[in-house]
């Protein structure tokens, strides 16, 4: 189950990816290039701070298959819907829905895999956080893009606690059950912030 | 063979970040740190991905050293020659030709190293056009310029195939002719689609 | 006594890193993001670059922990004091200081790593120059600024004179009067350098 919520997770970072190309009009390469970063890099960051080396992408077609193919499809979908200003603003709430689903399902896996590789459990909430996010700060910094993770909304702060979650559930029950709570934990609390608009605190004062 | 082709592409790529770090004003040393970020960074994320540590820039001082002498020197030239708008445009060719070679040299070698690790012809290949895009992403990311890869034209595309083109050739020859004509193929094709303008299609419709 | 050192890093570069949230009026995340890239960011790359994982920081709490306090006092410090432009320029002026303190503490124990894991003396000081360096790049990087290493300042110039004289020291005397000399001309130079603006040359004639 694991295997396939990851994939899932690839799946929607991709796409986020591939509306993040649209918005900046990059070509298919741009788009692929950005899709598989935003797929593969909370992973590949997480995996390099452990030295589980030679990484799972590069032993496993499907990573980078799917994220291709998803890069590939939506080109062809953003090019058959027309895009006048009603749909614009479709896509960038499509592209928020499918970056909070990805850093939903990135951060419990991330999670899991820090506690199999012996962290502290306050060490694996961190790296299930970083896992979660960094595909989409990778992402921004390619695209020349204010990362979203650096906005005033909730964002890491979701991740945290969703892992904080899994890793309260988990030893009372099973690791399936701990990351479907920490997926709901996270993408819930992530997308209620975008539609209720709330903040952290800034470090500057906005009186 | 190899090594020579390898020491090559570092000079290449050293000159193609010196030749940005000219049209950025920038100081000595963010030129020597943009040559080298260039020169090694294909070469260091492929090595990474596979876990093949300590790097290989730590044990051999022919890599940084070649690098930062591109760099000093390239100074010294930038400085002996007037800079009058006929001779920018020249220079901005010069940035694009040392940037086709670099991306083919490393290209034929990432995918070789790839195929020595085990990896799968396609992950190899994939691997390969990583190594040969890396450095040029990092030099541009690191000068905060729109990456080459992200703009209209062939540039990974050419990587990918003469990545192909090694692993169709190496079997019924050698590794030796397999990489002159994978880089032959990429070169070519990336300075074919310079001239003659081709691209690839975009995420947005243009019309 | 290294280790000390060491945390002493970490404090003033999430500093540095908490001072540019401030500039950039991010949120509480985004500076601790900051404040944690930057002052573990240079470790993290010695070691992916030297093969030593898992990184020390997934193995010791204090490191996140430190950067952490350091954003969040920050942060309650910024709000605290107002921000009239007096006080920004004491603010800009405190960046330049924990930036070259931290450059100074880093490089040092970056050459002596880089020494006991049996590097050559040269690419010890180059990995020492790099773990230095690379905090401040990548916090600049992450904030979508121009990297100090990159303005026409003596930075990177003043890490590797501080590693080299730790270099010459340390097979004299001892690693830590070797640490506490490096650390003096590294920030000491780099802070000269400020005061009396002293340059590099650049890879374009000013005449």
């Amino acid at each position: 189950m694991l295997y396939l919520l990851d994939l899932i997770g690839v799946v929607v970072f991709a796409l986020s990816g591939a509306l993040i190309a649209r918005e900046k009009r990059y070509d298919l390469f741009g788009g692929l290039v950005l899709a598989v970063a935003t797929a593969i890099g909370g992973g590949t960051f997480r995996d390099l701070c452990l030295g589980r080396t030679p990484l799972f992408w590069t032993q496993d077609e499907w990573y980078l298959g799917l994220a291709s193919l998803t890069a590939v499809i939506s080109l062809l979908a953003f090019r058959l819907w027309p895009s006048d200003s009603a749909i614009s603003s479709h896509w960038a709430r499509a592209l928020l829905i499918a970056d909070a689903i990805g850093l939903a399902v990135f951060t419990a896996i991330g999670t899991h895999i820090g506690i199999q590789a012996g962290l502290s459990p306050l060490m694996a909430a961190v790296m299930g956080m970083v896992s979660g996010c960094f595909g989409g700060v990778l992402r921004d910094v390619l695209a020349a893009r204010e990362p979203l993770i650096f906005q005033r909304d909730i964002y890491a702060t979701a991740a945290l606690l969703g892992a904080l979650c899994w890793l309260l559930i988990e030893p009372i029950t099973s690791v399936d059950l701990a990351t479907l709570c920490a997926i709901s934990v996270t993408a819930g609390l992530r997308l209620l912030a975008i539609q209720r608009n709330w903040h952290l605190p800034t470090y500057h004062d906005d009186r």
